[in-house]
């Protein structure tokens, strides 16, 4: 069970003059191969700030790289530090760091883009092709006691937020940049289907753009549970129940406004669009576990329908921090594991064999645990 | 070859009050089996209009319907009377009919939705419900000497304007349509895979707003041909070349902004997708022959890509006319084909056995043909 | 006080074949010349419904046809029924009526739009110039025992619903369209200048279309307490605070997102504009009431300011009934003041002369109050 | 008259190692003073890019504050070097510098904002609070020999087009960031108030976004016979004709879609506001000259118009460089009078005394006149 109260984080005395030359990090070797390693630590410049890393969550995409080495594309070739659900404090500010001062409790956007191309300078910089995102190889994340990292991309937690709650804002922030990008809004009635913490999250998201109608559908009952803690008006197991057929009788035979798809499992994927009325909408906001999947081109020209592929996000951080702060309670029932560094490979574990009993696991860098 | 002139069209002497009960249609009664029958010319309500039928386009579902009996799930049970491409003469107005009068020329929107639905109020209405579209089963279509319509579905043809360029404003239409849900604008890169009459309409769609860059692919010299003369500053030859590998090429490896996929081949539908740049946009335009169709959802994550199915059309007849008037001399290209209604049955033979010396096939339901 | 409980409202014994060929009607004969009058009604078509009238909100414009006799360009010239905030229940029903039936609640969308135009057919029906629009001469509104309406501008009320509360659509309808123009989004700040029901409502608005921070001005003491049960953030009594002042303290010096100026007061439409931050949007909700306001054109280019004058509303009434069901006990705190239909003047006169004790007048054109 | 062929400019041998200190400039030191200055020349960062000016168009604000001495809060305090519209060529490039090399022709995108704040990250950073915009006390601009400037800022100028119809991209960019915000799209209306080079740009932006009826009202005849020339469908000369009366006559008493109000005189930006039809917008993208003007607003709510207020543009350059690509015949029309550095003080008198013989003057810092 969770502690309410903020538990005060330790400060190192270390400044910018006096930096570590490296850090304690958990390191993913190879292929289930966690070691902890001294890893090296940048020199800061002047717009950067160094962060004692205090929560990380697991994401489904930590342990893809731990069980498999590889997400598409993208291939552990050498050691690399997973991690990109965190938040942590304030050691020290470079000389033009200006809104952030030493003590200070920051959630961290786990991606840096390049500033300056034209995707960048258009507002979508989730689609940079310079990107620097954490936990992606090359890229390290940030499984470490301390990080450097530019002041742009670190944002102040509200002082009654918990720090575990502050790393939820990662996948929060992918629903959220849905939500825009669909148009969810008052009155919408909204499918989620898949309630791992991606499509919990997203009942928020939901919920806070307005829609009447939240439907979500899962296999395992924990999920199903706390759905229906988090608002959602009616929740499906779809090991019982056909989504598609529920659905039809809730909307009159019409369908829903949207469809949020969250589980990346490609029956679910190709099902879920044949829940939504004429003229809905799809985003694919889970990670896809297949490369094509069958869709139904009749249907979406029947219907108009847009299917959108959801990748990441931009500009969502301070809005996601607000709205979980209204919510923090209900936030609270998705942490349900926690560990030390030191236990990095038991927690990667835990995730990827779990059977239902777990939601998301929190990694404390610096060992001190907020949680029993 | 097309004449420039505009034939004066015979007004026949009918009024509101002499209306003949049947009219000379051309009807497929079961597949492959077309005959010319009297079939029941409706009352005219206050608001109808009585139209003398000048020409109708041949378009792929009146084919898809003359030699397999079906399109989806619409079946053709009973006769019925094909063609909705079409545009005609005002023979007689009812009494409440104030936009029109006798001897107008127009052309005909083929699909009168119900004006009441929610769709319809919010200015969707190509997903109404309870929609009337010719020449999908059971309502019947144009392939008649006259016919009785609604006034707000008719609309004025300019003077200099011939009655079968008038016709293509029909699958001009579905490309506009499309150009505006996609958002294609001044600066935009637009693939058009498919270069059949919709295809071809489409780079005109490209050109109006605003596409910088239009490469088209088909398999057929006619269609590449027409494509360049309509205004593609790329064709590709899809047997000789590889679209996606060109359009790589030619955008610095980046992809396009725009996708506008005519062909309906399922094939194709699959690979367009992996020509489009990150944040590009992709539109179903075509008529698609198969049910399920594997799509890269991995890429469609990674690229933010936004994929379109598009029904048909809405609000687009007054500025579809308004641009063919531009494009007169282009659109002229489509038209290569002329048959009286006594011959409908080689129309449609002659489009489904093309082998590409055919774009546009014309029926001249009174006979009279324009064409040489 | 309120009484909570739905009361049961008696069907009269009337058929569509029997329909009395008047109803019992206030008439405004003359400014301040109000009498009851057996006003015409007119024959059901078979798309009509005949509804008996509960409750009638009264609305600024109402009162300024009885005080002025015109509201710019409309000009009572001939005795004129006022009224167009109600709610009623259906007594019978035309032949083609499918959607309602005896005994149904139903609130009443005041205007009629032709459909056929092309604001209609593009789903922008508020701005169709052949509108016939209740209470806006010269045609009549339903302060009357009965009327005649066509079925697609009746809405079903929620069975725990109150009529007057149904009543409140028609002010509510104004702020969700400007909401939707506007864009207002979670985590937006919003200031509702003016806190008369249309801004009161407004604050419902903004809250469900996710506004953050909510800042409501007036002078009046009840306004501004109701405000702050409404969910206003803050309030501010204009003559004792400078709303622009205030704003800028509470947003460090950047402005409000979004403004909706609901007093109709010109030196409040001046000031409202300077409250936006860069970017921001404003929009005129209330009821002008001179000419020419002075705005500042070189403060709106240097931030990029979008002013929008709002008409009316379109497609919200369905909405607008969800979103108050589920803040009745809100929307309640604007009903303070109950008449039968046979002291509209007196009704009139007590919004007129209103010195801030009143918020919203209801009149039971039926007789039977619901409150004392 | 313009020599068509593009010259030749000589390329200075300086590196980045052996900077000038100094460079020449033309310095407003009070009002009417204006003399020839060495200037400092700061170092290169690794980013930057030194660059050789070769044309300087000059601006309503260059002249504003050449004899008023400040645009509304900025006032010129010390002395200032004017000029924003420009163009150059690269003389050296830093480290960093990867677009670009030595030789390169650009265009200058005069403001450089932070690249940090919320507006730089959403992209629109037009907006941002910490722009560095040239020729805006104080910052100075670029009637210089050579500038320093970032490279993300220099945008290469196709092969064939001159230097001085790249200086035209700074006012064109105005008129397509308005086109993009308003929506102008195939098949609208528009009426661009003001024939100045902002107003007749705005005649491009509008054609390439697909109007199809563009009218510009002026009171000279060089504007209008040149509106003509740029594709104006009518000119107004309004000191003859009243223009909401003839746009009245030509849009069936509806009205524009848009207007683009160019002129920034008080009297116009009232009027256009009623040319517009319901539904219409209007933007603001000339100087306003005056505080406060009074805007009809019961006709603003009336017809629910929308009116903008643009402040300058963001990500326009490449697209405006692209169009003016296709239209350098018409954008040489505006290119009217030519003077060297030496002769600032004459070409802001040209400008400012003008009675309609000039439309664009065109300033050569490096002396040598492309033109005679």
């Amino acid at each position: 069970m969770m502690m309410e109260q903020k538990t005060e984080v330790a400060l190192p005395d270390i400044q910018k003059d006096n930096l570590p030359k490296t850090t304690r990090s958990a390191v993913l070797n190879k292929v289930f191969d966690i070691s902890l390693e001294q890893t090296p630590l940048p020199a800061m410049k002047p717009t950067d700030v160094l962060v004692k890393i205090v929560a990380v969550g697991i994401c489904g995409s930590d342990v893809h790289y731990y069980d498999t080495g590889h997400i598409g594309d993208f291939v552990v070739k050498k050691p690399l530090i997973l991690g990109h659900e965190s938040s942590g404090i304030v050691v020290a500010t470079g000389d033009d760091v200006q809104n952030l001062k030493r003590g200070d409790r920051v959630a961290i956007e786990p991606g840096v883009p390049c500033g300056h191309c034209s995707y960048c300078r258009s507002g979508r910089y989730n689609l940079c092709p310079n990107m620097q995102f954490m936990a992606t190889p090359p890229v390290n994340g940030d499984l470490s006691e301390l990080i450097v990292y530019p002041q742009d991309f670190l944002f102040p937690i509200p002082d009654d937020m918990s720090y575990e709650i502050a790393t939820l804002n990662e996948p929060f922030s992918v629903s959220i940049h849905a939500a825009q990008l669909l148009g969810i809004k008052p009155g919408s009635s909204v499918f989620i289907s898949g309630g791992g913490p991606v499509g919990l999250l997203a009942i928020l998201a939901a919920r806070t753009f307005g829609a009447h109608q939240i439907i979500v559908s899962d296999t395992q009952d924990l999920r199903l549970q706390t759905a229906k803690k988090m608002g959602a008006d009616r929740v499906i197991n779809a090991l019982k129940e056909d989504p598609r057929k529920v659905i039809a009788e809730m909307t009159n035979g019409e369908g829903v406004d949207f469809v949020l798809e969250a589980s990346g499992n490609p029956k679910a994927e190709q099902a879920a669009l044949r829940t939504l009325k004429r003229g809905g909408k799809l985003a694919y906001i889970g990670v896809p576990t297949t490369d094509a999947v069958p869709l139904d081109i009749p249907f979406m020209t029947d219907h108009e329908t847009q299917v959108f592929g959801i990748f990441r996000y931009a500009n969502t951080y301070p809005l996601g921090l607000e709205i979980l702060e209204k919510h923090m309670g209900l936030a609270e029932n998705l942490l349900t594991d926690f560990y030390p560094l030191s236990q990095t490979k038991d927690a990667l574990e835990k995730t990827r064999t779990d059977k239902g009993e777990s939601l998301k696991v929190v990694i404390y860098p610096n060992e001190q645990l907020r949680h029993n």
